[in-house]
């Protein structure tokens, strides 16, 4: 068949108007494309043309066919494999390390410079913060004695109920009594810490981990033990098992679900086998569930937590990356801890402020949550889309990234020996503040990773910053941007 | 002269009425009663039938003459005078002083007890309970992002302006960088005590004291070494000296202003004289200063902060006594361990929330509160002359108090050997709610002792809560009750 010059004008619009809509992030890494006779139908051209144009951006590397599914947008950005590190070792965070993390939690704190790496929700229309007000404002009314009452432990009811009530979604099964209310999920990691070690102790960390834990683990003069990760399933459970098996940890932290910084979430067998890994070693697990509920699947996938046979995990979150960001209002299941947890939470800050607490808890009987969180997950799970897509136009030629299954934060490795920490301070320069990846672990490994975060408007200026950090890296490398 | 019958009946009669008024707590112990002249004019006699009235109300031990001042309502209770105690001996809370504060803990927890003796200050009628909820709807109102944006530290500016303002009323000469923003004084104790010590190290307690540092102090594997109290003047820098010569303790906590549980203020002297020690051996105070703002006199004498030369006082203090007692938002001003001390909040419990935080720092800001310490200050130096009243003449003869110079709480000796823990049980048994003096101390010293606390509404429950304390303890000694 001779191809004349009127169709060959045809598919190669289509072919292009469909690659500018890929390139705007109409249509993200991922999705499918639309049918082709639907496709046909909605351009006005024959099922010829379409397949052609499809062919195009299929040679093009924009997309690819999958048997019996159709089309679908190529993932731009090559993913990160798991890589077996060396044998760790026993280490405390030194102090270059400490003021490595004062010097970035300084830079942020400049309201002028765009921040296009902390986890701190900063998109106020993101967060139901009318309906909370109004709930505030009437139980204000209501209740004016609220404030004028020394709040005690344990604390709401109606908030913990609440909680207790929620966690089914998650696997959890606890009672009212079992929920202790902390001033954040960090507060509840800390409690949980002092409750389940003693100075000297050594913690198994997954890393690259949040990056706090470093300093709060070294207040509490306990040591460090890093677990290697894979940058999708989370911990290596092989690694985990030997040192148990050698008794090498006293403690450990995980994020089994929308892990921070990768955005990795461990599978459900890599999650049983961890809870049935703690009871037998009874070894305390504190697990870290601060993004479980913005996993992007539905129903969620289950904590560990749900697994947990003679209360050996401690499970910690809290409503700060969700719903109300500026009330710092966290909780912990302790298991076999729980009296202990209590009592430390009392003589450790006392108790949460009731008006707080049964404000949140109004708001979660309420039933508007799981709307909140269902628009939460979409806009997170586009924006994240937005942001890889952008990544793999201007960053560097080799950068893998991360694609998270819940959250808003992702990880990135640079190609080269780009040092991430140079760039952090480069970029400072331009009012750009990024969290380089040798924040997140206590070995060399990570210097050329930078964790990166949605939760930011993607306005004009935060786009500008994401590609600025492309340029300036590219820059840095000598190495051209793009994927092709 | 001889007195002719109606004479008789009109000074007898004034002096019925003064002896009611006293025991109605109309002239209060310590107060001054009218002058002669006013007095025969309002009740419209003779000087000679005022004198004579005042003279008979004198041998009945109700009132007595000043020397160039006038008559004053005597002090119906026995003073507490210090004893000087064996010394002291590093101990470690064992777990059977943690039981009972865990029982008394729990025991004030059942809303229909009545509490005699927690300092949870219950009256919402005694806090501006209503300006707050104003000011807090108008800024949900101005302000909706507030709550919608994670709270980082340092926190709100505006709070932190107003406590370096306010401090200058105690001497403190601070600025805006140097206050931490921390969840209650309690969280600000924690953190310091986390901050200057080390697991292992002794820390020198004033005692009785805030029984909850015991088990804190337990919780960070630290020692205590207890200094002995004068029941009016407080710590005993002789005492405190010694150790610190000794090398036996690596920090001191202390209450110099309106103690807990004595209710005792240090002298001006004292003040200095602890602030030189601290400065000269280099050993951390953390001053607690949580009631200093309700010292009874005004100007309030200063904290010994004022005094610090080198930065050794870490000055911890909150809001939950005077204003805002749901809020839980308190500060320290920690010297030379102001960086590190931001540092810890920062991973144990991250920041406070803006909105208490800017509610609060608006209210302080409108000038209100002033005012309303002064009405809570009136208040509370009312209620606990009362509460000695009702004290000197329900609870068994040789009973002995302090007289607190600012705060709501003070402590109450027993005579003979009247167990308080037996005491606090029996009352649990009628609903009434103490705290047995022996959790004040890890020595057995205090056994006969209990504090008692006066910021609850002296409403019919609460006196006759009172009474019935003081009949129990009659009926467990034998011992009758009243001072006469």
């Amino acid at each position: 068949m001779s191809i004349t010059e009127p169709q060959a004008t045809l598919y190669h619009n289509l072919a292009e108007t469909l690659a500018a809509a890929i390139q705007q992030g109409t249509f993200m890494p991922g999705s499918r494309l639309p049918a082709i006779r639907r496709c046909a139908a909605s351009h006005q051209v024959s099922v010829n043309t379409v397949l052609t144009a499809y062919g195009i951006l299929e040679d093009r590397g924009l997309i690819e066919a999958r048997p019996q599914s159709g089309y679908y947008v190529r993932d731009a950005l090559p993913s990160l494999t798991y890589q077996s590190p060396p044998r760790s070792s026993v280490r405390s965070p030194g102090s270059k390390k400490l003021d490595l993390i004062d010097a970035v939690f300084a830079a942020q704190n400049h309201a002028d410079y765009t921040n296009i790496s902390l986890a701190c929700p900063q998109n106020s229309d993101f967060f139901p913060t009318a309906k909370i007000s109004r709930i505030m404002a009437s139980l204000l009314r209501r209740e004016p004695d609220l404030i004028g009452r020394y709040a005690l432990p344990p604390g709401s009811l109606r908030l913990r109920r609440e909680i207790a009530r929620r966690s089914m979604d998650l696997g959890i099964r606890i009672s009212t009594d079992d929920v202790t209310l902390t001033h954040g999920c960090m507060e509840a990691l800390q409690l949980a810490l002092r409750a389940v070690t003693q100075p000297g102790d050594c913690v198994g960390l997954e890393t690259p981990t949040y990056f706090y834990l470093f300093p709060l683990l070294a207040s509490l003069g306990l040591k460090v033990l890093e677990i290697p990760t894979d940058p999708q399933l989370g911990l290596s459970l092989d690694a985990l098992e030997l040192m148990l098996q050698e008794r090498r940890i006293q403690a450990i932290i995980a994020m089994p679900n929308a892990q921070n910084p990768l955005g990795s979430s461990m599978t459900l067998e890599g999650k049983k086998r961890l809870a049935r890994l703690v009871n037998q070693y009874e070894v305390p697990l504190l697990e870290d569930g601060l993004y479980a509920e913005l996993q992007f699947c539905w129903p969620l996938t289950p904590a560990v937590k749900a697994f947990d046979e003679n209360g050996w995990v401690l499970y910690c979150s809290s409503f700060t990356k969700t719903v109300a960001p500026d009330f710092h209002l966290g909780w912990i299941a302790a298991g076999r801890f729980s009296q202990e947890l209590a009592r430390l939470k009392s003589v450790s800050s006392l108790a949460e402020s009731r008006l707080l607490s049964e404000t949140l808890g109004i708001f979660l009987e309420s039933g508007g949550y799981d709307h909140h969180l269902r628009s939460l997950r979409r806009r997170y799970a586009a924006q994240l889309e937005e942001a890889r897509g952008i990544i793999a136009r201007h960053f560097p030629h080799g950068t893998r990234a991360t694609r998270p299954s819940g959250g808003f934060v992702f990880w990135v490795e640079l190609p080269g020996n780009i040092d991430s920490v140079e760039l952090f301070h480069r970029l400072l320069q331009e009012k750009i503040c990024l969290t380089p990846g040798a924040l997140y672990t206590l070995s060399e490994r990570c210097n050329n990773a930078l964790r990166l975060s949605c939760c930011y408007p993607f306005n004009e200026r935060y786009i500008w910053a994401l590609q600025r950090t492309g340029a300036v890296a590219c820059e840095m490398s000598g190495i051209a941007a793009g994927v092709a």
